[in-house]
């Protein structure tokens, strides 16, 4: 399975790289010059990333090191500035360098970062730069009110016919699906996860539900058509509300599911279950208090939550890349961190699952169907473009991969609540 | 179910609670003079603790309030200075001024402990007054080396025998029990949680294990006889040993299981699994750091770890009596304060199951066999240990009851440990 899966993403990957993206786009061997310096800083750079088998290939063809030894992957770098721009600041700089085809990636992509992620992030002095980076020069965005807006318009309102070409064509799941086997198709596992969800919450018919991020409405829809329960869904992204509603008003659940265009700090009502799949993570730092106000604010005095959100071992910032150009105002937390949205308000954690390689696997398949519609994405966008979100899906696997990224799924009640399930077994007599 | 155990409760309870304990054990109504002050403190005493259905009942008989209305308890105050101490002291002084026969309580001990609890838990004034209480009065105790032998001498070095007369007769187990139906016998209930601690772990014939803590011993033999693993156990309990390592010889399992006397700070050596059940309570707030530090030095790359522990919603210190009298240094964390254990070393949380009411189940076996031993135990200690252990074990009855204490089961591994099951489903396949 992960061989076929890495076979397709080398095929497709290699060819763009080796033939180049929109920017330095030439032969691989230019005929500008590399200088003392140049050789400098490229054996420098590997020396931070903590001297991993790779090999550097310089715009003249020359490698770094020079004697051949076995490497993951070849990293073809088209000028010198490249190199300038990455020692200052690799992880910012790599993204834009890669997306504008200024650097290339011979070899398997998602390989090569994995192999990255492991070797720097055991590098001391690459640890020491990142902090440094971090705090200079790139400070998180806020997440007030309309900040929220604008970094969500960002990345949702791209356009639903780009997720609509390598997401489940189901649910439209953006969010990690669940695996309890790994060969389940993507619809299945988007299916399996709304499920896992479902029942963590012990859902039951009339249940008043409230879903804070809602993408596309899937969950909402889901819960309403398989649960018997009324949903009442927060979203600030206008596109996929559209999308929702119009998605409801087709299977006729328009009595059932609501989406609101609103914020989740506006959430108003009482409902017996809070639940938010893959919103905390725009939520930002600052904000965790806010929302455990609004969750107790709104849920019923037996109420149950869930909230389902990429994480962190440690706390740590973002990758400066992806904060800048894919997630603005996007913080995975730690759990530690998480922990300001219960204990303010004496919620009681019930339960907290790791699905970290589910979402490895997810991002795989998501990572496939976009391949597969890459040249269909150019035309509508262009190289740069591609070219980010290839790094983008494939830094994601890789960081799900060697485990620097966390899935946790945190499930939450009153500390009063003493209608418990005995055991967690009623989640598992369907697998 | 809990209707019986309750009647049990309140019959073992009730006579003694009439009878008077050892100190101010004459008749219910006494002739010592009861003043206005006296009314007062009793009527600040209830609104103090959040104005819960108790009617308080005066050494002269007379009762506040005057007027009847239902109630849950009828509680007796000896003398005019209970009350003086409890406006000052009241979760420090409760327990002294119980255990010493100077407040009994007519009705269900547990029933009148979860009431308390509830009511003065959502009381303002009564927080006000603890949180300056346990700034002013009560410094928790040190744990470094050798005050932790002294404060695990205290509560576990009391003789065997007496833990023999209310634990499970098989293991010997002093922690939270695991009940996937809750009509299990304790025994039942104690293998069952052993196993899903070995279940969660994945332990295979031949792996390392170190525990941290191992009380009687009782889980490092189930792992060996069942899992056909080899332990490493550390504890600084001298009787507990003793007792570990007679059983281990008896069960001709000498050369699978080491029992080592010593602190969890000394573990030397390299093992797949670190296992802790009930350590962490005693570890104390200021060294989960350096309990990190032990297990990032002793856990192999592909290594798993769980702690087990009692721990709260929110950071809280220990109610001040159980600190004194029971647990000299005990401390459970919140799951954030939790986290300094593994957030430094990058491990990686991969499951946390909140166990609260199997706890109440597993201490509402213990307070009925302790109950029915209670008469041999006054004999050989004397009436003030028995309404120390009558209240400690009711209160935490009440407390895993209340919801204002949790039990977790903290499963984790190394960051990159790519190892793990798809689901966790092997767990409930025994069920």
């Amino acid at each position: 399975m992960e061989k076929d899966a890495q076979k397709s993403r080398l095929t497709s990957l290699n060819i763009p790289a080796l033939t180049g993206g929109r920017v330095g786009s030439g032969p691989l061997s230019s005929s500008s010059r590399v200088s003392v310096l140049d050789r400098w800083m490229a054996r420098k750079l590997l020396d931070l990333l903590g001297d991993p088998p790779l090999t550097f290939v310089l715009w003249n063809g020359e490698t770094i090191p020079s004697v051949d030894k076995p490497s993951v992957a070849r990293v073809h770098f088209r000028d010198g500035e490249v190199l300038q721009k990455l020692l200052v600041n690799p992880a910012l700089h790599f993204g834009d360098l890669y997306s504008a085809g200024r650097i290339e990636v011979e070899g398997d992509l998602v390989e090569f970062l994995v192999l990255a992620y492991r070797t720097a992030g055991s590098s001391p002095k690459y640890q020491k730069l990142k902090e440094a980076q971090t705090r200079l020069f790139n400070r998180p965005r806020s997440n007030r009110l309309t900040d929220s807006r604008d970094n969500i318009h960002h990345h949702y309102d791209i356009g639903n016919d780009f997720y609509e070409l390598w997401l489940d064509c189901e649910a439209m799941q953006y969010t990690c699906a669940y695996f309890p086997t790994p060969d389940l198709t993507l619809e299945q596992a988007q299916r399996a996860k709304m499920d896992h969800v479902c029942r963590k919450l012990q859902l039951k018919p009339g249940d008043r539900v409230v879903e804070a991020g809602c993408g596309w409405g899937g969950l909402a829809l889901h819960m309403a058509q398989h649960y018997g329960v009324r949903v009442r869904s927060y979203n600030i992204s206008h596109q996929q509300i559209l999308y929702a509603r119009e998605r409801a008003r087709a299977a006729g659940l328009g009595d059932s599911v609501e989406y609101v265009e609103d914020d989740y700090r506006n959430i108003s009502g009482e409902f017996d279950v809070f639940v938010s799949v893959g919103m905390l993570e725009h939520v930002g730092r600052d904000n965790y208090v806010a929302l455990g106000d609004v969750i107790n604010r709104c849920l019923a005095p037996h109420g149950r939550g869930l909230i389902h959100s990429i994480g962190r071992n440690k706390p740590e910032r973002l990758n400066a890349w992806i904060e800048k150009r894919i997630f603005p105002g996007g913080y995975p937390p730690a759990l530690s961190e998480m922990m300001d949205i219960f204990e303010p308000h004496d919620f009681s954690v019930l339960d907290i699952e790791n699905l970290r390689l589910h979402y490895a696997r997810t991002l795989e398949h998501w990572f496939e169907r976009f391949e597969q519609s890459a040249e269909k994405i150019e035309k509508k966008y262009d190289s740069a473009f591609v070219r980010a979100w290839r790094l983008y899906l494939a830094g994601s696997i890789a960081g799900f991969t060697a485990g620097t990224m966390q899935l946790f799924q945190v499930l939450f009640t009153r500390a009063a609540n003493n209608d418990l399930p005995w055991s967690r077994a009623h989640l598992y007599k369907f697998e």
